[in-house]
């Protein structure tokens, strides 16, 4: 083979594979309790009405296979705005574009706002895909603690005080990937006033908000800025709908002012011109059919059910080697592992007793904390969370045998 | 609104809208004859196997809807290997990457080899949506004359020995966008000994190689260089179902080494996860079906139809106001307007008698040759081609005489 090192582009240079995508190939293997996929539970897909969305789309003929708007479908985008009326945001389509999931929604909105080396901050620990987008851009990410009501806004405020200008700031306010924490509102409102008196834009991402099962609802920091007549005009909102409907049709949003929006457009037409038709069609007439509304409690309650059952188990096998949150929604338990124990040294032991997460070091820019981990529970039911906390005690005592 | 122009990347700042994109909006209104869009002929799109394809790809079930592998379905991958055995191209399933159209693959690639201001060499003209892809990306773009047997290898080649590293080299050799020029076999393989004795990469783009309606086939870059065993590492070859199958489902491909494409899937990893699984599924199943085989020399025909259509009607009315060149095969006419006409400035008189085109000048760098104009006659019937070139004649007239 050729050398290509001196062709490659620096920012392909030297990244690895992102571990979760391996992992994911890896937890394929039928014999292995996978709690590491970001997966939503197939068992809760609404096939049945999907089907039936799918019926309508088909029945448009040549319009649903010709080239499109690159904002996205006027039906769809109208839907949207419909469905975000359920999240208290009042919208319209001009605010909308239509993404590839909301992966294609952080990786237009970064490239529309980041140039290489500028600064955005990012919570410590936060999504690793989102770290991907923004290390392919060059960017400087700067993290800021997390705590379990949201970043730590006293350094965060320190920060911004001390100059060097910050462009973005990156969040998963609620159900946070990978820690499960939600932001208060308290905090949410404070953050607002910070982004306006500093002019930063704060990119708002919201796979999982309306999975809760328990606790009482949080607003969004879009709608508390609509609410309030604040700061809207910094305030990016990036949805989906592959967790509350599917993730293989690949559909997610930005919510954003028409300003902001039409530079997002310039990039998705020279990114792909835009997003396929057909699963855009399936997902408007879907939402049209209103069947959502029965869905969300549905996931959100299977959701809760098997969340309980991963804490239980773990509570039975794990008490005293593993500390975790109590999430109110969302699909992620995120776990500290006692006695200093590696959880990518674990990781090894654990994927040959049968049982995968992610170690939490993916979710880090730099010095992650090696005892963490992440543990999903949405594909999880009462005997596989049993049995999967059963094998991770196993793989730890033979860790703490070989060490 | 909040001023952001401190706030948004650079390469987002000033970049106009797809002068393309304009026209095509614009070209929606009933009245206007559109010789504007790259747009492929709605009534060749083959709905009933479109159809018959989709069923079975609805039967998959939840497999349709889940989250799925980066590089694309394998089922898709192999059929595309098997349609590319059409071509004469040996390929398999780890050479491919199925991208959202063949734009997603430009910008993919684009992004695995180019960092800031690395140079990259484009026909002069080009397509202008590859140049959106490359200024995005701040590479510069550095242009070659083309000819009608493609791109001037002389000033190529001395361009090279000059010395400034070339990173890669983007070109449409067969029924070029915007000229409809088809580069020779000589040509093709003096091109390949120029990439790997200055170790560039090609990007070959060849969306309409297939949709010949004169002529003999002359074999891809790619294919020339598998034959004649050299270079091949240095080849990428992109392509599309947009022009024939149907453009809607978003659906294109990258054909490298294996080592190219692991970095693609990289990016797009961090682009958007995957693309789309139901559409995927039902081109694996239209191809499964053997239905293109008849589908794209029926495409080839009419196009050759309507190609020959729109030169009677320009030979009728405009033969002293316009030449244009001949093409083989593809989607355009390349147009040279006489007596020093601006065709940018006819475009907006052209507007006002209900017939659009594209300017010349948006497939260039800079300098652009202001009396050019791109036809495209995909989607224009007899009497259509008739009234457009009416048309067209009596904008140059007014042209004229407001001048």
């Amino acid at each position: 083979m050729t050398d290509f090192n001196h062709l490659f582009a620096q920012r392909v240079l030297g990244t690895p594979s992102s571990i979760v995508r391996d992992i994911l190939d890896f937890s394929k293997m039928p014999h292995i309790i996978s709690l590491a996929g970001g997966i939503p539970a197939p068992d809760m897909f609404d096939i049945e009405g999907i089907d039936e969305a799918l019926k309508v789309a088909a029945s448009f003929g040549i319009d649903a296979y010709q080239y499109s708007l690159t904002p996205g479908e006027v039906s769809l985008r109208d839907e949207i705005a419909k469905l975000l009326e359920m999240r208290n945001i009042t919208t319209n389509r001009e605010h909308l574009v239509v993404t590839n999931g909301s992966q294609q929604a952080l990786d237009l909105v970064a490239r529309s706002f980041l140039d290489e080396k500028d600064i955005i901050l990012v919570g410590r620990p936060t999504y690793l895909a989102a770290l991907q987008v923004f290390s392919m851009l060059g960017a400087t990410m700067e993290e800021i603690d997390e705590t379990v009501t949201g970043p730590d806004l006293d350094a965060l405020e320190k920060r911004l005080e001390e100059g060097a200008a910050v462009k973005a700031l990156y969040i998963v306010p609620t159900f946070a990937n990978p820690t499960g924490y939600t932001m208060s509102e308290v905090d949410r409102l404070r953050l607002i006033d910070l982004a306006v008196k500093y002019r930063f834009i704060i990119i708002e991402d919201d796979p999982y908000g309306e999975i809760r099962f328990e606790g009482e609802r949080v607003p969004s920091i879009y709608q508390l800025a609509q609410d309030h007549n604040k700061g809207l005009d910094y305030i990016i909102y990036l949805s989906s709908f592959s967790k509350i409907l599917v993730p293989g049709l690949r559909l997610g949003f930005v919510v954003a002012h028409p300003e902001i929006i039409n530079k997002v457009v310039l990039v998705k037409q020279s990114v792909d011109l835009h997003t396929p038709v057909l699963p855009q069609l399936i997902v408007a007439s879907y939402l049209e059919s209103g069947r959502i509304k029965e869905r969300i409690p549905a996931i959100s309650k299977t959701y809760g059910e098997r969340c309980y059952s991963l804490m239980r188990a773990l509570d039975t096998h794990l008490s005293d080697k593993l500390t975790y949150n109590r999430p109110e929604g969302g699909m992620f338990l995120w776990g500290h592992l006692k006695n200093n124990i590696n959880s990518q040294d674990l990781l090894k032991i654990a994927a040959e007793e049968g049982v995968v997460f992610v170690p939490g070091s993916a979710f880090y820019v730099k010095n992650p904390d090696l005892t963490t981990l992440r543990l999903s529970f949405a594909t999880i039911n009462e005997e596989g969370a049993e049995e999967a906390a059963k094998r991770l005690a196993k793989a730890i005592k033979r860790y703490e045998n070989e060490r």
